[in-house]
């Protein structure tokens, strides 16, 4: 390079290093975008590690592939070492998610897994922010210890990467094919090794891959791997390059905490970090208190509807007996549709595109439990009281069925559609929603039927 | 034998033929209480395969497995094909299930391995009534295909067994090590196995063994293996003697039905036997309809409450407005409570001996979450309508919250303790119950404090 050049990165060198301790690092990175890889190559080498790991991290994918490859390799050491640095990785943490969304593209898949290697569990969630992998995203959950085997490699060669990554791979039972590339081509288990001859080509007997890409929804991945039944699902980077694999057990684990939180939600309570009875009483009520006063300000709306219809109730106390049970049915119903619909979107059974169909259904089945219940409705309380109350009964109870089953089975979908837990959204508030537009449907009926 | 013998043995096969097609096995079964195990072999011998499979059956475990071991190798073959034949199963399906527990003791365990092998996921299912363990055991969903190995082989040995049966056998990465009882010892993986030298003796590296016995309950067994993120898990009789394994795969697979089915009860839903989207509108109404009728008629009684009531809400149109408010913050409490419980249930964190544990905290979460309401009550009422009202209100919504958190609390420990599906007693359920309780309160409180 020529002294003008020289002077000019170092130059870079320190604005680079103020920006730094400023703490800015979406001006660190629009300075480097600029420069061409040789000059990254020469500023970090003239940073302090820790700088250097930095601007390292802030390079587009493409970039950082080429530099990491021009560095010493004593150097790449030292870089992915500094990337696992608290320090470092806590800067990146606390960046505002959409800025680390934009400026953390993913690293590559060369670079990735030697930044994991190693780590425990706990570790790796603590570098996970450094990854480039949005929240929830399967290649935070990843294991990056695999033993790659190639196609044009015999079975005796592949059992001998076995035996020597016996203890530091993370599963030997399900082994990745992958190209030159670190492509993943297929996929063998060590059954089919075994039972293999030891010069038989590996491409001879390896089956298609299913993979995930890492930026792929944890549970969605974990609960493809556990309904294929995979022992370990090769996890891929945007490139089809491996980067790692989840292991069933790990699925297992993940679609437990997923459960669990699904099964909170619906109840309206925030999931419990431990076990119930070593949760102290103090989280267990904060736990709920949030939900339970967002409901009730959702039901004082009912009191403002009931408060409209004061001069009807009084003028007819009759009215009043039937509100409990009318909500009440209107809740069950609501419920009972968000349930199914809830699951169903867990399992992936539908999408927020089924909108249509789901609501086609919803209301073919509230109309027919409502017309069921409305009859019942319209018997009882037109013998009890008469039949003029029967018929309001009836009436009502057959619109709030439909509503409420329709209400319940779209409430999921919109949920997801805004990327909302879409457990958090049902049961709960379906049921407040449904008690104040039950009401508003209940008096008008009444006013038109009895005529007051 | 003595002819005399012979001609008993001929006359008690007679009976047994005429008993076996009037279908009455419980005199079979004392019938043959009283014979020596000779006499039983003889017996069999005389009598048609079929039947000679259906009194075999009926032996206590103890003598089926002299017998078994009594007959000549091809008759033994002869009778575990018959029991696997539709009609003879479907014979002891048909009984009545108190019967068959007490007529059936298990098979064992060099039987009922033999039993299930071969046998398809779905025809196990069919030939799970004759095994004789409960139904929900994991006993009916386990696989009999495993590989065993011993605690004085060697590596080199068990490592050609291994590839004896690469095919046969549902996992090779877990090998159970029995002792020469078919009695569980320990267990390796295939992992150390492949780490050891080819002359190291199993015993040298054996771990301990994580089992469940066939009678266990499937949900508890496949958590267990999930938690504990074992391959597979082997299962043994009540004598600890190994019958076969349940593999991570299938334990993921029954927590997933299992969570569904806890899904949909705590919404009031029959679970779905298909995709949402697959089932048809008819079934959707009928696994919802049910429930909805219990509650309706549960609700009812929130009629009667405040018919019992008209007058003072006659009096006093105000009190009817808060009516949906007090009920629906009474049933979101309980069921936050329940939802909790019946999770830690599900994950065996609490069990229904917990009882007053659970109690004492949900009474203590309860009484703080109302005196939060409570207090926001008094003041919003207190200043909407008058200070007498906001009384009324702020008390209640006390007394209702400690109550529905205590109700919801420990109705799913009382479900479990009934053996009902704790899910079922949830949610919907305990609005209802709040609903009529809290009316209660209500008015007694108004009137208290109205002096009315």
């Amino acid at each position: 390079m020529t002294p003008k050049q020289l002077q000019h990165i170092s130059d870079v060198a320190d604005s680079v290093e103020q920006l730094i301790t400023r703490g800015d690092l979406a001006e660190v990175s629009a300075t480097l975008t600029p420069l061409p890889v040789p000059d990254v190559v020469e500023l970090i080498g003239r940073l302090s590690i820790a700088d250097g790991a930095i601007i390292y991290r802030l390079l587009t994918k493409a970039r950082s592939l080429e530099v990491f490859e021009a560095l010493p390799p004593g150097m790449q050491g030292d870089i992915v070492q500094a990337l696992q640095d608290a320090e470092i990785t806590g800067l990146f943490a606390e960046m505002d998610p959409d800025d680390r969304a934009w400026l953390l593209d993913e690293l590559p898949a060369s670079v990735a897994p030697r930044l994991l290697q190693g780590l425990s569990a706990h570790e790796r969630e603590m570098t996970a922010a450094i990854l480039g992998y949005p929240k929830n995203a399967i290649g935070r959950r990843m294991s990056p210890e695999v033993i790659i085997t190639h196609p044009n490699l015999t079975v005796g060669e592949t059992m001998s990467r076995v035996r020597e990554n016996l203890r530091r791979a993370e599963t030997i039972y399900t082994l990745p094919v992958t190209d030159s590339g670190r492509r993943v081509v297929g996929v063998v288990s060590l059954r089919d090794v075994l039972a293999a001859d030891d010069d038989a080509q590996i491409s001879g007997f390896m089956s298609e891959a299913h993979i995930a890409t890492a930026d792929e929804d944890a549970e969605t991945a974990a609960r493809r791997a556990t309904d294929l039944g995979l022992l370990a699902l090769p996890i891929v980077d945007s490139e089809q390059r491996l980067v790692g694999v989840l292991t069933i057990d790990d699925a297992a684990r993940i679609l437990k905490q997923e459960e669990s939180e699904d099964a909170a939600r619906q109840g309206g309570v925030e999931p419990l970090r431990r076990s119930y009875l070593s949760t102290p009483i103090r989280r267990l009520v904060r736990s709920r208190v949030v939900w339970l006063l967002v409901l009730a300000v959702g039901a004082t709306l009912t009191v403002q509807v009931l408060g409209a219809f004061e001069a009807t109730l009084a003028q007819m106390t009759v009215l009043a007996l039937f509100v409990p049970l009318l909500i009440g049915t209107g809740g069950n119903t609501g419920n009972q549709a968000a349930t199914t619909v809830t699951r169903s979107l867990a399992l992936g059974e539908v999408t927020p595109r089924d909108v249509r169909k789901v609501l086609s259904r919803e209301i073919r089945v509230g109309f027919s439990l409502g017309l069921l219940l409305g009859l019942l409705g319209f018997a009882i309380a037109g013998l009890v009281f008469d039949w003029h109350i029967g018929v309001v009964i009836g009436l009502t109870l057959l619109a709030v069925c439909t509503l409420a089953a329709s209400i319940g089975g779209i409430m999921p979908l919109a949920a997801r559609a805004i990327k909302v837990d879409p457990a958090v959204f049902s049961n709960p508030f379906i049921t407040t929603f449904v008690d104040a537009t039950g009401l508003i449907i209940y008096f008008l009926i009444a006013k038109a039927v009895l005529g007051i």
